[in-house]
């Protein structure tokens, strides 16, 4: 047995990385659901909070498992049972994360709150944190016992990359669904209630009399927690899929390179494939340490914690890559990728904070004082900036991590993604904190505690805003490198089955018509999923404005706090918007692909990739940050940071309308067009034998 | 002597034909200058506005003056004396019929307006048509003539291509000049004076008191006619350079399908090259004609007047084409391909129109019921629509354009891109009609004219805001098209370089990780142009509204009518920003193909390309058309269009809020980055032949 035979022996660590991770996730969730929790008026908002989100989620589970149910058929008679199944299983396992998880925060809440109650910061943290490992543990540890299963029911057979590409297609139509259902969800009760309770009614932010304020609340949870799990199991997912679909397909040369002193093709190959699942295994190992490191810093200052978790892990796990990599026969190549990606990430998430938190962000307050027109021409120009600093750096991690594997480059890539998403356990952990502690200020302020206990539920809030610049950073920036992966892997299976098929290769040159036409039809439909997901905000939004209005109109006592508003009602119109307005972007993504490569061929399909890459990225950048620009500049006129314009100030209002453009930029939009382009890679890969031949 | 041989008879068709035009526009010139001018009060702000226009000129073509000479030099190094001075040519030309166009536009605009005052709306129609054929006529004459010198000249010499593109670099680099720093001017200056004046001060728009006015006046005149016109004598001259490129690189068993029954391929090619400056000469024929009937149908509707101008004559050149060519043994794909330019040209125009000025702006004004915020969603979800249906026309004329020519497709879309221009001199003249009339109405408003004057110049001045979205279509379709071709171009004429040298083909294939890369490149810099545009508008507007505060409160009784404003140094700060503000983008666009180039090679700078295409034509469209719905949506309240919200409502200024953001989305940065794709593939096809090797 040579040496890299041995790397092979780790190959049920995903399994087993992942059932453990699931045993931590249920212990952490015992013990969340055990804690005290708040007082009646406290238990009665939290209930119906929780009530929304299930509620919402049970919808929409029923919508998915209709699409599910026809994809699974269409996929079934396309290219067998096994990939209709394991669309199922990739798809199935990536609700129950959701739900799961979103179970865990719904609890986690009110208890959070009440920590704070007791006067307890660090109780507060903790038990915030912990609820969000419960999502952060079953999101990684259900996508690797799911591609771990995968591979060791198929490693060697021909039918893995059919499995695993159906895996990922499953994975990744769910987080599309549940990112653009939960981002109109959410957006659509946030923006409906900010108007009507700020602008309209002139009540501050959670004002109890709002009716809309629970749907914003159920927004945090089904929007940032539910459908950021969906977004972020499909990111590992994918970039893992990306590089096992490189290592299955590229050339025999390019392999020998990967372990040079391997005695065999098939031993380099095996190890080629084997290595994203094993190193993320690592990772998963890394981040469940990181995230009991985190819990016992639970005394220290939040920002410092939650920072060092989401940049701790990645750097760990390469410099352990680094001593055991060798150790193996395996090129060091690997190593850089990793790093790549890993320092890319964190980068990304650092310039995030930068244009989101610091001076650009001043500069839009700035802007405010002469209105909301210059606030907001001033919001597109920081959104767009912000693409030009992150794109670099993505082009970098590219780069080295392209040159680094020399003839292998394009499995580099891939490692650069599978390395800037290898804390995902312990980044969605992060993410996840976050709408908790959103939660948990919500619930205070709306059972009337103190300001002491708001100040706690504060602080823990703009933590959990920062941070969360942070970790969409890893989320963009490995989504782009993951496309990139995608789209050769793409191009190699096409080669793959025309050279089975003894048909020339394809002709993928910039000169060939089919791709230049491609190229602006694939350009076309990150606008497509932009406009409508937009639309769908405002409409819903505006149909949100009127129930809140007529509700102050029509219920007695409802203005002058005698009266009980009927939030289910609004929770209702925002469930059924989300779930209506869905079906067009989300339907667009995983057809368009089908469409174009059947009637136009697979150049054509290729040049579309490339399209919606160049535009899906970048767009979804700069709305990202656009958005989160405008949110903090409005936060930091509210903390007084602009002299002499105090929270109502003009320049404020002017903000506020930032904020409001910002909202469905950054948490519907920009959200649904990342996705959007791994979708359509997906799709691509899995269709790819199909259409190679045309 | 062949068939095909007659054809090569023409050779003299475009310098006699833009001679011919140049003495009607020095005819149509003097006839305005010889009309009656206004009173007193009138003349004088026409001076100031003809003063302000000449000024800024002046000082922009010092500054593109040293660039000049930077790039004569560097071109004269690089790649002989013949390429700095053809660059020089292109680069004076440019700034020639910008001079003199602008020139007629300050003498017709007084006139018009007097024209008004006289209460007859045909003389007014007729003087603004006039003001702006000069500009039409000016624009596409000297186009012709130039690139039909350096054909007559150079004609089967090997030096021909670098003359041709290096002319193409001169117009392209002063269109973007010209552009971004005529955008920023105008944009600052209206942006400033609406927020002084309408939001700060709530005076009327074109008050007299308000010394922004004059600047704002300015700037439409830099903008609106010099800037524009700059652009679509670019647009046209890289269109026709873009064909004539591919004609001279092109394989021989392409080009000869062009002339199936030719006796030699150097004759087919011969007719290849000569036949995009030829049927441009068709085309300015036709227009010609075009401008004479429509000052005849001077008494009709101006709106039909001026659609009929714009559509007719591109559809009246394809149906003497299909007539033509075969006689001389041409392929009917020439005519399809014009044809599908020209149809594909109106539908985007008509597309345009709808989307900013029909139910897409009510639905805009609608959503400003519920404030600023809605209603900026709304615009900018208009805007993404829009791309969606123009992107899907401009591929369908690609692609029937493309399968019209068989081998020899990218040809066919170049020609379709001429197609789309062959109207060029009276497109042109409507789009300068617009800016004329715009101007009309200001003089006629800061003279205190009365109400029936104003109704005149106000339905000359809407008529004109809608077919300037006619005319944007036919030059953002051209444009997508124009780079398509270039980039076509630029990948024959590295390859044409790589042959000679005998090196194998450049792999320009999708799967080349270098291409991929570059991809990602590519998609930032239509941000950077975007951002720093953007910016410039802002902070510039800022300025201006700091001075016009200081001027209200400064100068005794200007409040109330009994001072003077001092217009001029209003005009002085917009000179400036202007001036300083259009370097970096300018630099970016011009630098960034050359760097990219010698530092990562051809493939990369490909790739980059192919990036900057997909992400600018969307984003140009996204921004330009997202502009003219806030735009027509404020007008649609101001006329009533909304029950029970008049000017003055809240929902009013809320659509003014939306129409401040979309004015240098639409003006500045829109057609920038729509410039900038232009600009760097002129650039790498000129250089290409300098990195081919590497």
């Amino acid at each position: 047995m040579t040496m890299s035979n041995a790397l092979l022996q780790f190959s049920y660590a995903p399994v087993i990385g992942g059932a453990v991770s699931l045993l931590v996730a249920a212990v952490l969730y015992l013990r969340v659901v055990r804690l005290p929790d708040g007082n009646e008026t406290m238990n009665r908002i939290a209930g119906y909070i929780r009530e929304g989100s299930m509620a919402f989620l049970v919808r929409e589970y029923k919508v998915l498992a209709v699409y599910a149910l026809v994809v699974f058929g269409a996929l079934s008679a396309g290219l067998g049972v096994l990939a209709g199944a394991c669309f199922v299983l990739g798809a199935f396992l990536s609700l129950l994360a959701g739900f799961v998880g979103m179970k865990a925060a719904t609890y986690a809440n009110v208890r959070t709150a009440r920590a704070a109650m007791d006067g307890s910061k660090p109780n507060a943290l903790l038990t915030a944190l912990d609820g969000g490992a419960v999502m952060g543990l079953s999101v990684a540890g259900l996508a690797l016992i799911g591609m771990g299963a995968l591979y060791l029911a198929l490693v060697g057979k021909p039918e893995l990359s059919t499995a695993l590409h159906s895996f990922a297609v499953g994975a990744s139509s769910i987080a599309l669904f549940a990112r653009i259902g939960g981002g109109i969800y959410t957006k659509a009760a946030d923006v409906g209630a900010d108007i009507a309770g700020k602008v309209i009614e002139n009540i501050p932010e959670d004002d109890p009399r709002n009716p809309g304020v629970i749907a914003d609340n159920v927004g945090d949870n089904v929007g940032d927690v539910a459908g950021m799990g969906a977004d972020i199991y499909e990111s590992l997912v994918a970039a893992v899929v990306a590089a096992m679909a490189i290592a299955l397909t590229a050339p025999d040369a390019a392999i020998q390179t990967l372990v040079p002193a391997s005695d065999s093709i098939a031993t380099a190959r095996a190890v080629a494939v084997a290595l994203p699942l094993t190193l993320s295994s690592l990772g998963l190992a890394v981040s469940l340490v990181g995230i009991f490191v985190a819990r016992a810093m639970k005394a220290m200052d939040p920002a410092t914690v939650l920072r060092a978790s989401l940049i701790g892990p990645p750097l760990a796990i390469v410099a352990i890559t680094a001593v055991v990599l060798p150790m193996f026969g395996v090129s060091q190549g690997v190593t850089i990728a990793l790093g790549a990606g890993a320092v890319g990430g964190s980068a990304i998430g650092l310039l995030t904070e930068y244009y989101t938190a610091w001076g650009p962000i001043r500069r839009v307050a700035e802007a405010s004082k002469t209105g909301a027109g210059t606030n907001v021409i001033q919001g597109l120009a920081v959104g767009m900036q912000s693409v030009i600093a992150a794109m670099i750096v993505i082009v970098i991690a590219a780069y080295v991590a392209n040159y680094a594997m020399g003839d292998l480059g394009q499995y580099g890539i891939a490692m650069a993604a599978v390395g800037m998403l290898a804390g995902t356990a312990i980044v969605m952990t992060v993410d996840a904190y976050g709408p908790i502690s959103d939660n948990a200020g919500g619930i205070a302020e709306m059972s009337g505690l103190g300001k002491a206990v708001r100040d706690i539920t504060d602080e823990l809030d703009a933590v959990g805003n920062t941070t969360a610049a942070i970790g969409k950073g890893f989320a963009i920036g490995s989504a782009t490198l993951t496309v990139v992966a995608l789209f050769s892997a793409f191009n190699l299976e096409v080669n793959h089955a025309r050279i089975a098929a003894s048909m020339p290769l394809l002709d993928l040159s910039l000169t060939n018509s089919d791709i230049l036409i491609g190229i602006l039809l694939g350009s076309i439909l990150p606008y497509i999923v932009g406009s409508s997901t937009m639309l769908a905000v405002g409409s819903a939004a505006g149909a949100i404005v009127v129930e809140i209005g007529r509700q102050f109109n029509e219920i007695p006592g409802l203005r002058e706090g005698t009266a009980e508003p009927q939030p289910s009602k609004i929770v209702d119109i925002a469930t059924a918007a989300a779930l209506r307005e869905m079906v067009l972007p989300g339907m667009t993504a995983v057809l368009a692909p089908v469409v174009i490569g059947y009637a136009l061929g697979p150049a054509a399909l290729a040049g579309t990739l490339a399209g919606a890459l160049a535009v899906g990225a970048s767009l979804s950048l700069f709305m990202a940050n656009a958005g989160g620009a405008w949110d903090n500049a409005k936060k930091y006129i509210e903390k007084g940071g602009l002299a002499g314009h105090k929270k109502g100030s003009d320049a404020h209002k002017a903000a506020v309308i930032g904020d409001t453009v910002g909202d469905p930029f950054k948490d519907t939009s920009g959200p649904g067009v990342a996705i959007l382009i791994k979708v359509m890679s997906v799709v691509s890969l899995l269709i790819a034998p199909l259409i190679a031949l045309r």
